[in-house]
Order: C-alpha cells, then structure tokens, then sequence
C-alpha cells in the first residue's frame, strides 16, 4: 500500500449561479489540504480533473490556473477522460507518487455546467461520444444508454420499475447529504410518472446537469504520519482502467461494459479481494440503467440480476453494501469532471467513519467506479481503512 | 536511465484542409509504432496532448478517441496543459514507465486549427492565459508577447532587428524540413517589412496557425531490444516541470520565464549535464522574443545576451549548437497539441542520425524545451545517445 489519501474536501452541488469554475476548484482544494492538515507548499503536484472549462468558462491550461488560484507553485496538469477525468486524474496522482516523482499530489475535479444551456449543455457533453459516429447523427448520452436499456430489458426481461428503484434508492441517500443537488426522497410512482427524455428511460432516470468541485490529498503512505491519529487511515488498495470502442456501434455487446470488467479485474487483483468483501461503494449511475450494468460488471451479483439486486434492501443504507450512499449521480450531482473524485473522496469519508447521518457501520474496503461516455474509459478504485 | 525512445511519428504540418483532427493522429501514431517496430498491441498506455478539439473538432474523450482510431485497447487518457500539453504528455508517459504502470507508451500529440476562422482561433488560444485577468480585457497572445519583448528591448537595448534574426535563422532550417509549413528562407528585410501584429512583433516574428501531429513511442531501458541494431538508442535523460503564475501580470520580472529557469535546472540535475553539453536543441518560439528569452533561460549564454546570440553561426546549422533545426514553431508550424510531442520527435532524429539534410553531425546530447500560455507551464527534456 504506497498511497494514502491525507484529506478531502467537497463543495455544495447543484446550480450554483453565483460561483465561478475557479472559485468551486479553490473551495474543495483549500478544504481538501486542511482537512489533510497540510499546506499549499507541501504540495507537488497537481492535477485537475475537468471535461468542458474551454467551452463553458473560455478557460483551458487549467492545471496552471487551479494551481495560481490556490498558491501552489509545483507543477500542475489538466487531464481529461471525459466523466471519468476524475478518476483518471486520482490514478495519475497515484502514479506520480509510486515513481517518485511527487509525495503529495493535490486532485481537484472541477465542472461548472449551468452557464450553458440545457440544449447547449446537452451537445457539449456529447463531446464525451464519437463524433464522427454518434453526434454528427443526433445521438445524445440519453438515447445512447436508452439503448442499452432497451437491450437489456429485452434480454433480462427487467421492467421500468425495476430501473426506478435506482432512483428510489439514490435519492433517498441524498436526503441525508447535506452537499447533495437533490436533498429529498423520491417515490416509484414519482419516477415513473416523470416525464420520458429517451424511451425507456425517464425524467428520474436521468443524472441532472450541475456545478461542484472535489478534491483529495493523496500521499505516499510512509509520510502520512498525522497530528491527529484518532482518526483511521485510508489507503488506495487498488486501482484499475479499462477501456472500450468509443462509439457504442462498434460494441458487441450492449449489455455490460467491458471497460468496467476489466477495470475491476486489476482493481480486485492488486488489492488481492473479491466483490463480496466491498462494503461500501460509489457507481456510475448517470442513468438507472448504468448503475444495473455497473453491479453486474462490478461483480456485486451475477450477470442479469443487477434489476432485482437494485431495489433490495442488500444496497441500501443498513444493507450488507450500501451503494452510492452519496445519493450517486442520481441525486447528489453530477459535475462531470468533479464526479470521479467525489466518489474517491465519499468513500474516503465512508472508511474514515466522517460521513454523518449516513455513514455505513464498520465498513473497511470500498470502491469507487466512473465511466467516461457510454464505457470507453472506466476507472475502478479500492480504498481500504487500517 | 529508465526511459528510452523507440520511435517517432510525425506528419506534414500545414494548412491541412482535406485531412481530420483523428486521421493526422492516427498518422502519427501509425508511423512512430512502425519506427519501433512494435504493433498496437504492444502498447499499454496511450497519452494524447491536445488543446483545442472541443472547440475545433466538438470531439473530448481525447484519449479514447484516438485510441479507438489506432486500434488499441489499453488505457489512454487526453493531457492538456496549452501549448505546453505535448512536452507533460511526454514526461507522464516516462512517470508512467518508471512506476511499472506501463512498459510501452504511445504519446501522440495532435491539433487541427485550421477549421477555425482565424479570429476565432486566436480567441481559442486565448484560453492558455488567464481568462479573468487578460483574455476577458482584450489581450491576445501576440499582444503579451509584445509586452515581454518591449520590456526585454528597453531593459537591454535590444533592436527589432536583433530579434528578426531568429526568424531568419528558423526559416533557413525549416528550407531542409520536407515536413515544415513554411520550407522557405526569408531575409532580415522580409521580416522587417512585414506587416506589424502588436508592437514590436511583425508578422514574422510569429509563429503561424497549424494543422498536425507528432507521436513517440517510450518504453523501458531494458525492454529496449531492437531487431536493427545498427542505429543509436536515445534515452530521455532528464526532464524538468516549472510552473508560474497563469496571468504576465501576476509576474515581477517579464523579461525571463521562471517557469523556464526551473524546470531546466530540474533537467541538467537529473542528467548530470551543464547547458554548455548540449550540442542540438528545439526550443519554443512562439514569438522571436520567446527564443531570445529561451537560449537564457535555458543557460546557453548570460542574461542580457540572448539577442546577439541568435544572429550567430553557434546556433546555426553548421554551429556549436544548432537552435530548431526543424524549422521551430516558427517556420515547421506550430499546432499546439504537437508541438512539445514533434520537438522531442526532431531531437531524437538528430540523437538517432536520421534528420537527413539537416543533420547536426555527432550530437549525442539534445534538448527540448516546451512553454504552454505566456510561461505558466515549462516542461525540458534531455536526450541522450549512447
């Protein structure tokens, strides 16, 4: 174990009108070094996690512009793996400590979306997609994973309801976060009643548009020696990538996410633990659908069980493994570049016994998983408390 | 020395107006993989620099994208840190490798500006500054430039024709580049004569609008086996990041890039070199000021010196330590994703042997150094052929 996360910050989600993309980057990087009771000296390297700055705040070269406003003068990069920049970025911070090149690294996911409109927000983030080969036909991200609900309902036989428990179950979490966009329970009629966006998938299917930031410290775990050692210490156990087509055409199946397969597979093999000793876990649940796939990818139940596994009370906040305790997504916001690191840092929080009014008893390893565009790029992450 | 070169790709760089952001990378890529003789399953990482393709191309999801294009599965991830993004591509991939994350990686740079009109393209750029502080206020990058060069005129009495000897020498290299966008030679008149873009930098003294891409090949020392034996191995030897405030006007001294300054003494440490070793260099001359400050920066002579060094045989073909054999960002192009990917492409050509007619005879010690915004980003790399 030669990682340690030092310390996490979090801002609000949700349509934050009065703050600017570098302001949300500040917030949860400052919030992140104390919280890793740290300064911005000790720092050396940072990198920033973000998918649409240069067409929603005219600001690229955002490494150098997240490291000027938060007075750190190490090197800083931008990455980008679209929705899953954020733990792209967290494995390159990894990776620059396991060289030697860093022994601190500041992570700092970062999207601000509402600036835009919807339509104009809509077409940005099909960025995400192939151009050539979905965008320029019209495709958006709701219509390509319609598509895969489509053909999993038609394979598994699951229903409308089956994937609304998705939402049911996600917001309910987010009621009991104080950061989450959507702070409240929703019901199934609620979600089924919604309005349709791509058939079959519903209003309440659907991840919101949203601004926030995330950050963690990351460390090598021989210098994580803390002031305060009442509190547990969080390790990265493991960490994996897969990757995929980025059109969904050229897929064989639509079914499952390759990338998530594989992504986990070198997560559970380096950590050296099966699905069944996770206990705590945030998925990528841009839509309903793609939580289903991601639990059956994941490991977390046989292949075409994800739709029953979802509505029970197993992945739920006193089930054997809660998931997307954040509210996911679903509820709690979905600032793409942001999403990545937020999920790292609320497991983090999970396994450090920080996360409140609902923090999961007893809980020692956790996972962390993100998907860029419809499964291209997937990174899977293990944390684990000693 | 853990880091050797295997390959290099680059394709013509121009007005490439029949060809597609993808297709120039997938060239690149193609032909850096056949110079190493490796295949695309021989490749576990992929890196791509790129500035510009969400406003250009409306394709994010960079890493994946070209992947996708090239045939490889293995993870890939798109860096950008402006017109610096190829030279950090390039220092990742060696972090990667050192890490025993990756023993092959594919670094392709690639930018297609051309699709923009040119306002809009100089608006695009705008966004390697600091958006708040200058782009929002009217500043260009040619209008920051010109503060440096008028601030370095004034301080050492350097004239506009000091400075234009910087074009002259670039297009005299760029005449024996068959890859170049401009293979021509220009007199000191014709840089003189030319029309004025902002006081005192004329249209020669810039460096123009580009399509193109670069790729390299990284792998492991020890993995370095190659079938042709008889051509010399490059190792990267050292490299260095500095980093500076985003906005010129956060700086105390315009007439040098701290930026520059560190992450050479990063480079010379790490390769045990001094500046007086280095026999071959590319460095970023965006602006004929930005050489000047570069071969000081950079320790090639004393601070105050660089505008008389650079109408100099020294930095001639034929001299002691030729300056942008490949013709530079000035006269070769400068797509701004490639840029930092294609100076370390050139230089290993030179280390190697293979830079046909414009060959620097027995260097065995090269330098690449790549500036992203106004300074904020520097990365330098040493090579070395043994």
């Amino acid at each position: 174990m030669k990682v340690q996360i030092l310390g996490s910050g979090i801002t609000r989600f949700g349509e934050l009108w009065d703050r600017s993309l570098l302001s949300l980057a500040q917030e949860a990087g400052e919030e992140a070094l104390e919280d890793a009771e740290l300064s911005s000296a000790d720092i050396d390297l940072v990198l920033v996690a973000n998918m649409l700055s240069s067409r929603v705040a005219s600001q690229g070269h955002l490494g150098a512009a997240v490291a000027a406003r938060l007075g750190i003068d190490s090197p800083a990069v931008h990455v980008e793996s679209a929705c899953a920049s954020g733990g792209v970025a967290v494995r390159m911070g990894s990776t620059a400590i396991a060289a030697g090149e860093a022994e601190r690294v500041l992570v700092v996911g970062v999207e601000k979306m509402t600036d835009l409109s919807t339509p104009e927000v809509v077409s940005a983030l099909m960025e995400a997609g192939d151009e050539e080969k979905e965008a320029r036909v019209g495709a958006t991200f709701s219509s390509l994973y319609a598509m895969m609900a489509r053909a999993y309902m038609a394979e598994f036989g699951a229903s409308q309801e089956d994937l609304a428990w998705v939402a049911v179950k996600n917001h309910g979490h987010a009621s009991l976060n104080p950061l989450a966009q959507y702070p409240f329970s929703v019901t199934l009629e609620q979600v089924l009643e919604s309005p349709v966006i791509a058939e079959p998938l519903k209003l309440l299917d659907c991840s919101p548009i949203t601004d926030g930031a995330a950050a963690v410290v990351l460390g090598r775990a021989e210098n994580g020696k803390r002031k305060t050692e009442d509190r547990r210490k969080v390790f990265i156990a493991g960490s994996g990538q897969g990757q995929d087509t980025l059109a969904l055409q050229d897929r064989k199946d639509l079914t499952a996410l390759k990338a998530t397969v594989e992504a986990a597979k070198k997560a559970y093999s380096m950590a050296g633990i099966k699905p069944s000793d996770v206990r705590v876990a945030e998925v990528h649940d841009c839509f309903s659908i793609a939580e289903v796939l991601a639990l059956e990818d994941l490991g977390f139940c046989q292949k075409g069980e994800g739709f029953s596994l979802v509505g029970k009370e197993d992945v739920r906040l006193g089930g054997r493994c809660p998931i997307n305790t954040s509210g996911g997504l679903k509820a709690c916001g979905h600032p793409v570049g942001a999403t990545g690191v937020k999920q790292i840092a609320e497991v983090y929080r999970q396994l450090k016994g920080t996360a409140g009014e609902r923090q999961v008893e007893k809980a020692k390893v956790g996972l962390a998983h993100n998907v860029g565009g419809s499964g291209a790029t997937v990174v899977v992450h293990i944390l684990r408390s000693l």
